[in-house]
């Protein structure tokens, strides 16, 4: 990988945003590294969570506006201009994706828990891409810029979805509308991150919390969990809810379930032998099937 | 009943789960005697409102492990396996209905006020049921466990509608995650309860909340109040609130409402006359058919 | 206008419910004149964001009840009965549409900011009108009340969709509920208020936020980030987001972005040429078709 690193803690595995001469800004190829990170993560039984965090005094600094590349994956010889998006049944329109939303989906159907470990300035994609993780801890020194409203632009990553998921309608509009780079108290404050630490202890949380989220836990069931709770917030009716995770109770009371109850009663420590890799096939129709 | 009890205190429902012996733990019986007990209570007219608590020192301390019986209601000799799982068009797959949603779906449904108090430890099931109704209140010696993944199972209920929508998608994640057991302190920070209090006060407190929300108030206007709020935050678009909430409008102000207003100028309590037992017909559509 | 008055500060639109001695009650020439000065507020490029507010000691103390008129709409001679209201196919029930809803629905459309400055009693329709605004602002002597339990009736103006979206479910229950009337510090405490202000410092604050969201700000991305986070608050997948942000970010890149990223990197202040009046033709399908 050119533009991030892949380090091991134990069953954790730690991304690395890596170009800390551009303030670890974001590229065409650093979403193909993040989007395929995030599958192979996936596909890795040993990798129970993932912590990603930046390279030198910056998390991501934003779209790395220096860099060549057309960010929304278009043949450039048939670019639509700005009339044609008037002709909305154009199919070349169905094939503008924004890069930023290709990571974000990414994090969302990983089957791993995510944490980002924000260790200094979180900007533009840098912020968003944060939203679809798990858990946002954030260094004392750190800062978080939902500024896309002071270049002209709109809020992408497919933040509309995780904002007011995350702080609330009011409040995801206020700061979309403010467009303000919040130092780490007034991010706390706005309810965007769950904890604020030292900057020396900011990687060391990170692991604990992953730990605390995964050691000793049925990879099974905490995929089945990740997506049950992501989707369950958008479900028309607990109906439908109640449809998903009756399947999902079912097949892991007879999977990993019946160990964890048996050691429940005999007072000992579960050996779960469940595999992410080896999911239901219902979890399959939970994902976004686009990607 | 075998599992619960009934007691009424003026126009309010008390409903104690009766196990003490086992801290109340959650049975198939139990599952079915409490989505009887909804269902009676909505069609009851003597009934304004509904209080849930637990007889000794726990509220639910969870599924009773030892108890026998498919909590799955499927028929033994066509139970599927795992490997049936991989054809979601199997038949026999739709009918794989967990129990405690059973119960959440009720109370979901019901046309009155359900209030938990939380008089001990309220855990697994005995947590998820509580996450379906109005508000919970706890005893401050109460605990709450969303312990699922530390038996390798997943949260159910319906659970994952519910909680992102009381405490956020992080905070929820986070829980489940976790999957701890709180005190009732931590319980309140989290955003899962509406109060704490004293353990003797705790009914008292329950009884008083049940008569601030319904007493001398329109059955009717409350009973379809009670679905537009629940729906509505499920609701794609704010003009899919408007159909409903135009004809809740119309029907309440020509029926319970023209009292209200007459009440309200002439300076007297209203006396309102619509029975929560006749709704009207678009009230049904509201609910989950399936139940 | 016979009901309301219209001024103008600067990009601000001042919009003032002008029936002191009525303390402002909402009537249906009120409703006609508010949904027409959204509409034209959006039409209007010279207006960059909306403020409302109320003339003398109220904002706006609900429904007229006084008043003439037929606040749903309906023929008269074909208005339907509660025993109509059993066949729901009836075409007539389907033009049933409260007054309230039709404001809150045009406040939701409008392509720009709106901003609630409470400067007393908002009391039914009055409390209400205000969820579909963008931020709420109280006077410290104002007070909010979602009265509609104690009537007899629902809440309306498809609050069911907004409030929940502004304070979370149990919040939201508790609030209907009780319908309590509400002083200003207990509103912020229930989440529905963005600040208290004193009573003579309120419209100048109102009006520095309308300024701090749009000032200097390109009026197409705002417009389209505020469906964005309206609709990505209720879409039942980020995929869905990222479909709506992927051509809003398309569009904006090629059109003002292209001037604010120009203007970032030679450090002066951006000239935006977008219009609100000329949106693409996408933001028109994110809008209520119905009204």
């Amino acid at each position: 990988m050119q533009t991030i690193r892949h380090d091991r803690t134990d069953g954790v595995l730690v991304v690395t945003l890596d170009r800390p001469d551009q303030l670890n800004a974001f590229t065409v190829t650093m979403a193909d590294e993040l989007e395929e990170t995030f599958v192979r993560a996936a596909a890795d039984d040993s990798v129970r969570a993932v912590v990603v965090t930046g390279a030198g005094r910056a998390f991501c600094a934003g779209m790395d506006l220096s860099a060549e590349g057309n960010v929304f994956g278009l043949d450039e010889s048939k670019r639509p201009t700005l009339t044609d998006l008037a002709d909305l049944s154009d199919p070349e329109l169905a094939r503008i994706r924004d890069t930023g939303g290709r990571v974000t989906l990414a994090v969302h159907d990983c089957t791993k828990p995510v944490i980002a470990a924000i260790n200094g300035a979180a900007v533009g994609i840098g912020a968003t891409m944060t939203l679809a993780m798990d858990a946002r801890l954030m260094s004392s020194r750190a800062r978080f810029g939902l500024v896309f409203g002071r270049l002209g632009i709109v809020p992408e990553a497919a933040s509309s979805w995780f904002l007011p998921r995350i702080v609330g309608l009011p409040r995801a509009l206020d700061l979309v509308y403010r467009a303000d780079i919040l130092d780490a108290a007034a991010t706390a404050e706005a309810g965007l991150a769950n904890a604020v630490h030292e900057p020396d202890a900011l990687l060391d949380e990170a692991l604990r919390l992953a730990d605390a989220w995964t050691r000793d836990r049925s990879p099974v069931a905490t995929a089945l969990t990740r997506q049950l709770m992501r989707r369950g917030s958008a479900l028309a009716h607990p109906r439908d809810a109640h449809r998903l995770d009756s399947l999902a109770m079912f097949y892991t009371s007879i999977g990993d379930g019946a160990e964890g109850v048996a050691a429940f009663r005999e007072k000992r420590a579960p050996e779960f032998r469940g595999k992410a890799s080896d999911l239901p096939a219902f979890h399959a129709e939970w994902l976004d099937e686009q990607r």
